[in-house]
């Protein structure tokens, strides 16, 4: 099942997606969940299944206005260096663990938006990245049970800005709007395995980055063994697994993104998040 | 003024700390506002100011649970390496521009309260800490009118994981339970010089680190301006503004907290911040 998060006459909704649209979920779910975390912290998911299956579309596309794919997650932790190639490509060390940075849901936003390369700035750069949403609160999850706390999954674009990523990680990966989630949440019984995905980036149309999702240093299970070693998981809340080589940073010369730009993150059996750049 | 957040018969309030304890202001102002948060983001301590002149305490501490300061920031950075001192002690450079980090909310910790040892390590170090607490929504806010942004101060304590923090700062600084906040906000009309402040902090009743803010690396003013330019600072923002020496990392041998120990942040102006560790 492909879950949205969208607003529709002004209020938040969930929906799901059908061929030639969107199925209205608050609607024929008596809105008991108001937003898309909740119905997770719910275990509802199996109920927004029931209410979708043979629905027909209510809603096109263009009649909504698409939210990231959580609009409002606990929080959003993600994974620095977790592909050979591209910790290669960037001149730093084969990390041991996993290297965590955290993101504010500020620099959420939604498939179709904008990103904003700010004014203190120009070293703008893409991360294509595949993002676990978590299904259940949860802390110290052995890796070989730890796909089952996953809700799902979605695409994630790393929006950084590669000048304060050298002041601090957290200073380069928390300019606002910078973080694309979406375009919805595709549930953990439709992709089993996170690591036999294909995963591309595109700037203006063009390949600038291709790996499949089997290349990670740390699979999706051994990340969640480990941050819940650190803290609490929450329904809803966004792991971002780090991004494979092709960043801009690691181009002669280095390749920014600007206004005008077009991204696009692909994940095979996800689908395609796109989203414009605009200054700030 | 210093200003409380607590709960009271299973309600959230806000109070004015008097001789003999609390007004609870929230009876008073006809609960406006559900949080301190909401109450800075309204604009409304002035009025919460006048309805506390004069009043007499309603309630005693023991009443009382404190929460902290601010029970429910938006988000809560912190600055790394802003003392000489704790830079030599961790044998680290002097920062050129502040280094940012940021912690999640259920790091927080009351006065009164404990502080959580996690299973996963026994390197549980203490920093002593001002916090700056933001008075409004702002950005690319000049230094020379920040302090113009600030609601007021309180203490903090940025328990730290010092094995996890060699994985990454973000993993040594959040695990569940190790970020007192508190006991109260003392507002900026007060406090009108934040680098004028004697910082003390006690271990079992030890003096461990004692300096003054004036030693800051990088000033509360200069420390908005450049956050500012990275984010959008919201009304109950907090933001930790760096330790001094004396931590458990920089002895030999190190200084870890354990299971029964006392721990207190003492700044003048403001007040002592005390909690107990336990064990998780």
């Amino acid at each position: 099942m492909r879950l949205v998060s969208f607003r529709h006459a002004d209020a938040a909704k969930i929906g799901a997606i059908v061929d030639g649209g969107i199925v209205d979920l608050s609607g024929r779910t008596s809105s008991r969940w108001p937003s898309l975390r909740d119905a997770i912290a719910a275990k509802a998911l199996p109920a927004l299944a029931a209410a979708a299956k043979g629905a027909k579309a209510d809603l096109s596309f263009d009649e909504v206005e698409l939210s990231p794919a959580i609009p409002n997650p606990d929080k959003i932790l993600c994974i620095g260096l977790n592909y050979a190639s591209h910790v290669g490509e960037v001149g730093r060390a084969l990390p041991t663990v996993p290297s965590v940075f955290s993101r504010l849901h500020n620099t959420l936003v939604p498939h179709g938006g904008s990103i904003v390369r700010p004014r203190a700035s120009i070293d703008f750069d893409f991360e294509g990245e595949l993002a676990v949403v978590i299904g259940e609160r949860c802390r110290h999850v052995p890796r070989a049970s730890a796909l089952s706390v996953v809700a799902g999954y979605t695409c994630f674009l790393d929006g950084s800005v590669r000048d304060f990523q050298k002041h601090s990680v957290t200073a380069g990966k928390n300019f606002p709007a910078t973080g694309p989630l979406g375009p919805w949440l595709v549930t953990s019984d439709v992709i089993t395995d996170p690591q036999r995905l294909e995963l591309t980036t595109r700037l203006n149309g063009s390949v600038v980055q291709h790996d499949t999702t089997d290349h990670m240093i740390f699979d999706v299970a051994t990340i969640i063994e480990y941050l819940s070693t650190v803290t609490w998981l929450e329904p809803g809340d966004i792991i971002a697994t780090g991004t494979p080589d092709g960043v801009g940073l690691g181009r002669k010369p280095p390749l920014w993104m600007k206004a005008g730009d077009k991204v696009e993150v692909e994940i095979s059996g996800i689908g395609v998040l796109g989203v414009n750049v605009v200054d700030e």
